[in-house]
This record gives C-alpha cells, sequence and structure tokens, in this order.
C-alpha cells in the first residue's frame, strides 16, 4: 500500500508557522525585540537611512515547480531581495516572507523550501522576522520584503551617472539565460544552471562600493543588461556606450552560445536574473577603484562603456555600431518568452 | 464594432510602474528620500522601535474577482496591514506593494485598482514608497507590506493578557462575516457588505489605546474571535472565558443573522477579516480606559469576557457553557468554506 504524502492541508496555518520558526536563526538577537508570531515584527531601529524592497517569485513566470528545487527556489527568494538592498550600498538586515500554496502542496517539499531559506539567510546575515501564510487556487506564489540600511554618505542611486562616467560591471553576464534554457530542457546540475538557480547576491560587494566615493551609480542586473542600463541612464538623464567585445562571460557560458549557434554577446546583454552589480564610476577614481576591488574580493571589475550625452544605449563591436535585438526581460510578455 | 478593452500586457511593466507613481501621495515628503523607481526605497529612520508587517490577498482564496470591485479589493489590501501596525499599538508609515497580474487584466480594472490603493493610503496617513509588478499564470494575487514605528513604552503584545483581566473588543463583530455571505450571493453594497469589502483599520484607535496603561495585550480581530483570542491566550499562557451575551452586535448583523436561522453569537465569534481591536485589560483600569475611549472616539469599549489561569478559551452563555462549533477563518482549509 503506498503511504499517501503529507499535504499543507494537513498540516495547517499554526503548524506552519511553527515550521518556519524552527528553521529561524536568530541573528540580530539583540535587535529583533519580537519576531515572527505577533501581528508585526518589532525591530529597533538602526542608524543611517533605512532601504525597504520587495521581490515575488510567481509559479508559471519565474519558476516552473517541476524545473527547480524547492531549496534553491527558497533561497533565490532571498538572495534576490537581499541584491536590491546590496545595490543601494547597504546593508539587509530584515526579511518578511509571504507564502501562498495550494491545497496538496507537499510537506516534503515545504521543508525543503524552508531549509533554502534559511540557507540564504544564513549566507547574507539576514534574520526572518515574519510573513504570512495562506492558500492559494493557481500556482505557488512567494513575496519577499527585505529591509536593510545605510549611512547617508553610502547609499547609491541609479540616478547619479554623469557625462564622461565608466559603465563597470562587477561579473560576466548570460549564464542565467544560459543555466535557465538548460533547466527547461531537463538538466538539473553544472555552472550554468547553478547560476540560474542559486544566485548569490552580493551582499559584502555592494556595502564596500557603498563606501567608494568613485561610485556615482549603482544597481543589480534583474531584467537584463540592455533594459537595466537604460533605466540607469533615464534616471540620470544620460546616455551610454557599451563595447560588447568587452563584456566578461565564462568559458561556460561561452560555449553554451557556440553550441546554440547564437551569438554571446546578444545573449549576454538580455539576459536578466544575473544579480551582478552594474555601476558608473568616476573616470579619474576607476583604477584605484578596479585595485581596490581586486584586493578586497580577488576578482576584476570589468569595464564595459562609457556615459555620454543623450538618451539610452547604444552596442559597438569593435568600433562600428551594432543594432541589439535582446529587449531583456519583459514581466508582462514573458509568456512569449517561457 | 466593440472596442477592444486595453489589457496590462499592452500597458507593459514600466508603464505600470508611472501609474503607480502619480497615484502616490507625497505624505512624508520630507522623511522619503526616495520611493518608487529605483532598487529599493530609501526612507528616514524614526524614533523608536520599528514595526514591520505583510499580508496577501489571493483570488480564490481572499476574494473573487467578480464578487468585489477593484477600488475595495486596493483599499482592504492597505488597510489589512496598516490594521496590523495599529494592533500592536504603533503609527504605519511606508508601504510596499506587490502585484501579479493575468495578462488579460483590463486597464480600467488597474486605474480602479490603484485608486482604491491610494484612497487608503490617505486615510491612514501611509505612503506606497516601493514595490513589485509582475505577470501571473494563475490569478491575482496581491501582497503589501508595511513598516511603521511605535515607541518602546507604548508597543502592545499578544502575549502580555494575565489573570484577572477584562477581555474588551473595539467593534460590534460578525458583520464581516455576514458581508462576505450577501456579497457571494450577488448583493453589491448595504451597512455588511461594506463592512466586509472596505474595512477601516482603526489606526487611531490604535496608538491611542497604544498609550494606555491599562492596556496589558491587544491584537486585531483576522482570523475570527475564537481563534484570535485563543492565540492571545496561548501566547500569553492563561485561559479566557467569554460571555455570549456581552458580545456587540449590529442590528443589520442580528437581522442577517435572525434570517438565514443562524445563532448570531456563533456566527460572531467566528466571523474574521473584523480588524476591529482585541485587548486584554488590566481590571483596576477599565473604568477610566472606557471613559477616555468614549470621549476620545464617540463610541463603547465593550468588556466581554475575562482572563484565567489555565489554557484555551470558554464560551459561557447566561452562566451556562456552551460548546462552540465555530472554528474561524483557517487559511489552508478555505476551500471547504467559499
Amino acid at each position: 500500500m503506498k503511504k499517501e504524502a503529507i499535504k499543507i492541508s494537513d498540516i495547517g496555518e499554526d503548524a506552519f508557522i511553527e515550521k518556519v520558526k524552527k528553521e529561524v536563526n536568530l541573528i540580530f538577537a539583540d535587535r529583533v525585540v519580537e519576531g515572527i508570531g505577533d501581528d508585526c515584527a518589532v525591530v529597533q531601529g538602526g542608524e543611517g537611512l533605512t532601504l525597504l524592497t520587495t521581490d515575488s517569485l510567481v509559479e508559471g513566470c519565474h519558476f516552473i515547480k517541476d524545473k527547480i528545487s524547492a531549496r534553491d527556489l527558497g533561497y533565490k527568494g532571498v538572495m534576490v531581495n537581499v541584491s536590491d538592498i546590496a545595490a543601494m550600498g547597504g546593508s539587509a538586515q530584515y526579511v518578511l516572507m509571504s507564502i501562498a500554496l495550494p491545497n496538496d502542496t507537499e510537506e516534503v517539499w515545504i521543508n525543503e523550501y524552508l531549509e533554502g531559506v534559511n540557507e540564504a539567510c544564513q549566507e547574507a546575515g539576514v534574520e526572518l522576522v515574519g510573513g504570512d501564510t495562506t492558500c492559494s487556487k493557481g500556482g505557488i506564489f512567494i513575496n519577499f520584503c527585505v529591509m536593510g540600511e545605510v549611512l547617508e554618505e553610502c547609499v547609491k542611486y541609479r540616478s547619479g551617472a554623469r557625462v564622461g562616467d565608466v559603465i563597470c560591471i562587477t561579473d560576466p553576464i548570460g549564464g542565467s539565460l544560459a543555466g535557465y534554457e538548460l533547466m527547461m530542457a531537463g538538466v538539473q546540475e553544472g555552472e550554468l544552471v547553478e547560476k540560474h538557480c542559486r544566485p548569490r547576491a552580493l551582499d559584502l560587494e555592494g556595502e564596500w562600493l557603498g563606501e567608494q566615493v568613485a561610485v556615482k551609480a549603482m544597481m543589480d542586473v534583474s531584467d537584463g543588461l540592455v533594459q537595466d542600463l537604460r533605466r540607469m541612464m533615464k534616471a540620470s538623464k544620460v546616455a551610454a556606450r557599451v563595447d560588447l567585445e568587452k563584456i566578461p562571460m565564462s568559458d561556460a557560458f561561452r560555449q553554451f552560445a557556440s553550441k546554440t549557434g547564437r551569438s554571446a554577446e546578444e545573449l549576454a546583454i538580455g539576459s536578466g536574473e544575473e544579480y551582478c552589480l552594474l555601476l558608473a564610476v568616476d573616470a579619474k577614481g576607476l583604477k584605484q577603484l578596479q585595485k581596490g576591488f581586486k584586493e578586497e574580493f580577488d576578482r576584476d571589475l570589468y569595464e564595459i562603456g562609457v556615459v555620454e550625452k543623450g538618451k539610452g544605449v547604444s552596442f559597438f563591436k569593435d568600433g562600428k555600431k551594432i543594432e541589439v535585438k535582446s529587449e531583456g526581460y519583459l514581466h508582462f510578455q514573458v509568456s512569449k518568452e517561457v
């Protein structure tokens, strides 16, 4: 006789909350006055400015349940929000998690999901202090909200880029899109799949870059370089020129592009969910910043273009202007892509 | 020729965000350093403790799209979160809104929804500072996250009830459940439907009650008095006795119960989404508190029971113990109710 799997409808809300509580790490034990269990979480306010961000993961839009493990999903949900705090130069602290689950969601899925949430919280040094659990008639819907802090002199906006600044990114790009395609084709592991399913927020890098006066504007690459850089330029009221041959790409990603017969550069600049940091850097401070970054994080800070007068983003390859087809990730047109 | 309605997939994410921005009221213009549009919202930290809360509204679970107006839904989404801040004795300030919309969601629905969000923000004195917009393959999913503040000496937990305290509620109950049933039967207006669809968070009452030392424990009634009082008693490690004849009920609700041939008291104590405040009050300070509440808000603070030694909640009617069937609102069993 086959034993039937335990479902969320058998467990109930209060027991689910107890499960969540067990997973929580008391990272800010001295500052969290009241965590999960009351109407609100109660925390000590910090020094400086408060940062607030929220991001959702929707089944069928952001993930396919059969393709990504519950553990990776929980991990990713936390990390993409921590990334937004890092992108302002701040330090993430408190997390709220809302989750809507269909009644037939299995307990084993929930346990693995919570383990992933917990792993990410530990790695990023943030504490889950509250949330909301409810049923869903559609698929799984997850929303995280993260609060952090930053000193007033360290906060970095999208709007700070000025003509003459250098455009930089902290990591090779393209891997997340490649990983997504491989995952959808049934591949379950490897560098590229890992890049898509378990993105590591650049919390330490973001905080360090926040402290550097040469960094004039910063954001994370979540919807693809094309779209995100365009947003930074719009907010800063300037234009950007990107040299495609300077875009850093991993060997695994280059091989993937080559195998599928597509332009690696085009794929890379359209790849969303990269969670590397995109910067506009004062040209005079660039060399010093790159040196400091290398010393601190043992890797390069990549120069990919410059800020110019005007509007929009243009792409060049070996000095020639290229018309780029990639539009990055558009949230209400995703049905055409999946 | 019929003109086709404009859909969210025609508008796109950036235009949606522009729409949201237009609706925002700059309530904390001096304290919101950066609102919607960057990776995070940036706000000035406040005095005292920070309160964080989040709540979701899921289509098919919390609402049926054809039954509730978009305006009421937006209004309710904000208010239920403000209610959680009020329930701790705090003052709500900043709001983050995540919304997942099916591609065929009509622009007119979105506009009305945003008007409702805006109305609630204005009434409750809170400011929308950020959020996330995305597609949905299931129904509409909405999540709000609200941040507020409270002075350390004013914060009220669920766990503060002590033996001998008096149990009070701020308003008649039952109306929300009645309104829900009427709405599902196609009724679109009236006192009871309004009570369910447009709950007014008790922001001023919550803040005032937070300042009163006689209030030992406080929470809002969101899942029904039976379940919420049981939670308060569990957190406080005490028991409660409720006298059903003392439960305040509106005339409209009594008529509803009578017409449907059910016990008004049983319905009332099981009614979720009431958003009145539930208190444990020091018996010695009760009369003074009731007098002050009446002066401040021109209505009664209702005494409905007492805190005793032991566990759980028992119900009495005219001195006789009653076995109560109502369990309140259970989130993972809602399919049995709808």
